[in-house]
Parts: structure tokens; sequence; C-alpha cells
């Protein structure tokens, strides 16, 4: 397996593709969740997994104030009020929800650009098949940018509080979606994230509701068949 | 593949096994809908599947009153009364949920009866891993089943009615269990799918919501690693 890390301006990213991988291998986008980065170890070990199961070749990159990327005084604010809202015992779903906005608004145009260059590799298809997965911040972002491009051709997303503006997101994404809803995740709440499913455009959508946290989403509830199936080769 | 049709006091079924199937293999129980019975294309469809793709051996029988099986006076008329209110516009499920409930009482002892039968068989291992699936009316029969007989370690439900009788059965099964939830049942209604699903006892279970009715089940939406995960070799 290939383990290639890059640097596209500001943003640090790993790709993972088979030795093996043609051009028509198709592309998986892989988020991280927040505080993470795109080396985090449950990141790579799916990165990994996608490629060995399913020969797909597999893109992270880190989000702004992430991983080796310096955080901004503006998002240590973000972070500051949520660690002291958990501290005092009051809920942060309404704090997470803005500042995974606001970072989400700067990781779009990113992903794109990864896009960009991805696409203009001589080992990548101009027109090959994208699908994205990632829970949280990653949804928050991923939802964004499967509404904003329409090379994301299915994806996967979970564990993200249904705002105004991630609702009106996710009401223009008309492709193939799997979202998985922790069912005891006090701070999401469950409303929310039927709420959330409710809104995809797409006709072909499915729902995994499980026991627990999205702290802990168990690795059997992401339905591995899902991009096999839905990603072109 | 073997596909061996078998008679069990009253009761028609059919077993498909691989050729090579050693007494290790796991036992899948395949119940049928309501209206349809053991042969029906799809559950030979699915059985067929689960040999090939798991190297299960797999059962499927008759419910009360289906397939080849006579339909009993009391049984016609709660066919009559289904047929009426429909044609009336009225909603069913309450109906439905009852006559099921009645077929699952009898049809309980008849799978528990040829589980006992098919453990004393030599090709099978006296404690054989079983798992059940079925929607509608098999969930109706399976959910009970489960609840009373611990011979079933893992099973898929869906597309029933959450009748009190059967939260009841269902608060008593604590094996993993895949619930499916068509979102869009005006007959079974949303809520009912749910309160359905909070009532398992399992801390093993998923939850698959897809738009559509219950009559148009999309076998994608089956997790077919689901049993291959959970039954024992």
């Amino acid at each position: 397996m290939l383990e290639r890390p890059f640097r596209l301006g500001g943003v640090a990213g790993v790709l993972w593709a088979a030795e093996a991988a043609t051009d028509a291998a198709p592309l998986l986008l892989m988020g991280h969740g927040g505080g993470l980065h795109a080396r985090h170890p449950g990141l790579v070990g799916r990165a990994r997994a996608a490629v060995m199961r399913d020969g797909f070749t597999v893109v992270a990159i880190d989000s702004p104030g992430h991983g080796e990327r310096p955080r901004s005084d503006e998002d240590q604010r973000w972070v500051d009020a949520m660690v002291l809202a958990r501290d005092a015992g009051r809920p942060i779903a309404g704090i997470v929800s803005e500042f995974n906005g606001s970072l989400a608004e700067r990781a779009v145009p990113e992903w794109r650009a990864t896009l960009d260059a991805l696409q203009a590799l001589p080992e990548v298809e101009p027109d090959v098949s994208v699908g994205f997965q990632g829970m949280t911040l990653a949804s928050e972002i991923g939802i964004r940018l499967a509404a904003q491009d329409a090379r994301i051709t299915a994806a996967i997303f979970g564990g993200v509080f249904a705002s105004d503006e991630l609702l009106d997101a996710a009401s223009r994404v008309t492709i193939p979606v799997e979202i998985l809803l922790p069912w005891d995740d006090a701070e999401l709440g469950r409303e929310s994230g039927l709420a959330l499913f409710d809104a995809f455009g797409s006709s072909d959508k499915t729902l995994h509701v499980f026991p627990g946290s999205h702290f802990r989403v168990p690795e059997a509830q992401v339905d591995t068949r899902f991009f096999a199936r839905h990603l072109r080769r």
C-alpha cells in the first residue's frame, strides 16, 4: 500500500492507494472529527481498510486549526467557550455547531482545491468517481461540500447537530447518503438527527440508529458495502 | 447447492445448504411476509444468497394458513376484514397486527419444533448457532420466538406494528438485532417503529431507516454482514 503525505497551500494531507491502483480507482475523501486530524489512528485504520477491501484511493486533509495547522485566536475563543460550557454543565451543541459551521466555511474550498489537484494527477482519471465519509466536524464540512460540488456522488455522514444552515445544505444534497445517528447522545438529540435525515434531498438515503453517544460510533455501524455499491469504476 | 423440501406434522418447509456444508454451518431461519410463503421468489433468492455468500444453512416454513396450508374460517374472517377496511380507505394496521399476533401464537411452537428436528439431524451440530430473519408477519413471529427461545442468537426484523404484546416481547429480546424501518409507511407510522426499536432489550441493536413503504424493502438495506458477524461457526 502507498501512503503519500502531501501539502497544498497551507493544508497538510495524506493519500493512501493500492500499489496496483489504476487511474479509475474511485476516490474516497475521509474527514476527521472535531479535535482530531488526518493522521488520527481511527481514520488511518478506516482509510487502509477501504484501500485493501475495495481498492479505493483514500485522501484525508487536516481541517483549519487541526493537526499540524495552527489554531487562530478566534478559533481558540470557540474552544474556550466550549470547555467553559462543558465544565459548567451547560449544553454545548449550539457552540459546537457554530464553531463547526465556521470551520466548514473555510474547509469546503480547501477540499475543492484538493479535489482539483487530485484530478490533475496523471494517476487519477479526470472524471473519477468520488465519495465522502466523516462524522461530526467532517459531516458539517462534507454536507456543505456535497451541496456545492457535484463531483461528490455518495457520502456517509453522522453525529452532527441540525442547524438551519446544515438543514438547508442537506436539502440541496441529492446523492445517495448513509447517515449515522447515535440514539443516546443527549447533546445532539434524537429530533435533530431525524430532522437532518428528513432534510436530505436524496431519494436513496438510509439512517442507521444505534445505542450510544457520538463519541463511540461502532465500526460495524458503517456499512462498508455502501461505497462499493455507489462509486463507479 | 442442496434444496430439500420437508414436512413436519402439518407444516411444509424447505432447507437450503451448501453441498460442502459441515455440521457447524450456522442455521438461518427465514420467515416469509404476510400473504406469502416459504417458496416465494424473494425469500428463495435471499436464502440462496445466504448459502452462497456465508455458507449458512437456511430454513423456511409456511406460516399457518399460508402457502400449502389451508386457511381456517377464522383466518378468512381476518382477511375479509382487512380487505373491507382497505377498500373503505380505513386504517388496517390494527387488524393486521391482531391477525399477525394470532398467527404468531400458532407459528412460534412450529418454529421451535422445526428447530428441535433440525438439531436432531446428524448433519446439524446440536448447539449450532441460529439466526432469524424476516419482515412483517415474520417479524411478528420472530420477535416472540426470540423472546421465548434462547437458541436464537441474532435477528433481523422490520415492517411490523408495535402492539403492546410485541413491545413486551421485544423487551425480553436481548440478542443483537437489526431493525428495518420504512420511513413513509403511513399504515405503520414512524412512532411505532421507533418505539419498537427502543423496546428491544438488546445492547447491540441497530435501526435502519429508509424512504418508502414496507412493501418495498430495498435489498441493500439488509446488512448482510450482520449474521456473518454474529453467528458462530
